[in-house]
């Protein structure tokens, strides 16, 4: 548990890391958010954290708390007083507190800042990708502005939700078409029969990933064969192998999909590989 | 502003109403809410306003945080120490809070509860409806679950901020049909040519709004010629009137949608007609 959050221009315990009751992060979800993978004390990819995070709050014309070179430090120091090596920093930033009305408060309405950090079980992560991941799919029904990362989460909340009950980790969303979209957090993946690996194009209708955007240079830098595509879920099903990619997933093998086994029903050897040589096209800071 | 806020548990002063800064509500949009409208010192409506809570909470397996009859006295002790005599009453359920994780927490998490009341200007509100309101309309874009009034708002405080951009109180979502589904934060109505009032059906893709319902008792006990059906924008924009229905704007008639004026481009005689009559059908405690 993050023991020190960062609130609004303080560092404070947890117990006492509150924000006020008209935030309108509370009362319309009208906010963003970021999550970093910590390892080895270092923040990975923070740099397009904080670019994403920039595009998320431009699009929701919501000012940003404070020059990015400023909220680098704030993460860092989150990170440094809760003593987290491996882990993750969690971010999120709302239009602020103003009296409850629909519509943007005034322009002089301040945006809040929480900050959180924790560590994570490093091995319980490598156990779960030695294991493999199940998924369920689900038809899609979020709003089509999933490209912003708001906390306008209460599908993904009931997708995992279905997903647990069902004893899976990840729901995958399915469109009308029967493509898959993306996982409740995280991008989706397959490894085709033909050996190419497959992911959605990130033009619309998913979230623009940082694991994905490295892992795209980790498969240019390793010369694998891969097609930028929306696949199916039957296609999904008949992959050789799957898997998910979040910064607090890093890459996860994916072994069944509904009541399917993927490939052998192992995690699959190019997914390993890609989770191993994944770091090397990070930046950590 | 609500001078005191009741918050799990305690009434305390408004500037010092906290929850948690990973209450689910905050991080997750994991939570749902109702507003009553406040009327001479009394709730309209209050048990159609919580049982449609009940129903909300059923829907995404919240706990109810109190039985309903403690829930109406924290609403009428809000109320009365906010000395509210006209105005509104804002109450806020959340799955409570729990370490970030998407899937719901352990059953034993308590859920949390927020209720703000407030005054409002009636002289404010008889102007407006004396003048009539501007809607603008806007492609649909909520996701399908609307029937829940969740805190997930995002969307429609975008198409609030479009709306008061363009020199409107109002949003109307349109779906792909090119059919009116309903307003940011109203019901909507049109009065045809032919003078039958008319109103899409709650079934499905939106909210079954409490003030939507005492309308439809009203136009019954008023005898008027009514068919629950969806219109379109061009059946809109050649409406002989216009209005939208919520608890905060009672009737509210509309005098323009997007550069199009309603029927004489004043408030129909019907809208304000059943203005004056929909407190004859509610409920007072």
């Amino acid at each position: 548990m993050s023991r020190i959050a960062y609130v609004n221009g303080r560092y404070v315990p947890h117990r006492d890391a509150m924000v006020h009751i008209e935030d309108r992060g509370y009362q319309f979800a009208d906010g963003v958010y970021e999550v970093c993978e910590v390892r080895g004390g270092r923040i990975v990819d923070e740099r397009r954290h904080l670019q994403r995070l920039q595009r998320s709050l431009a699009e929701l014309r919501i000012r940003e708390p404070m020059p990015a070179a400023a909220l680098g430090v704030v993460l860092h120091e989150t990170v440094c007083r809760n003593r987290v090596r491996d882990g993750l920093v969690y971010l999120q930033v709302t239009r602020g507190v103003a009296r409850r009305d629909h519509a943007f408060p005034p322009s002089e309405t301040v945006p809040s800042l929480v900050i959180t950090a924790r560590n994570v079980d490093r091995a319980r992560g490598e156990q779960a990708a030695a294991e493999g991941i199940r998924v369920v799919t689900l038809p899609e029904n979020r709003w089509p502005r999933v490209d912003i990362k708001s906390v306008s989460l209460l599908p993904n909340v009931l997708a995992k939700q279905t997903a647990r009950e069902q004893g899976a980790r990840e729901a995958w969303f399915v469109d009308e078409a029967g493509y898959v979209t993306e996982g409740a957090s995280s991008n989706a993946w397959i490894v085709t029969e033909a050996g190419t690996v497959a992911t959605r194009p990130a033009d619309r209708g998913i979230l623009r990933g940082i694991s994905r955007a490295v892992l795209l240079d980790t498969i240019a830098a390793l010369g694998l064969a891969f097609e930028e595509r929306p696949f199916t879920v039957a296609e999904a099903y008949a992959a050789r192998e799957a898997f998910v990619t979040a910064a607090t997933q890093i890459v996860m093998p994916v072994v069944r999909i509904d009541d399917r086994p993927i490939g052998a029903g192992r995690p699959g050897p190019l997914a390993l590989k890609l989770r191993q040589a994944f770091h090397g096209q990070s930046e950590f800071s």
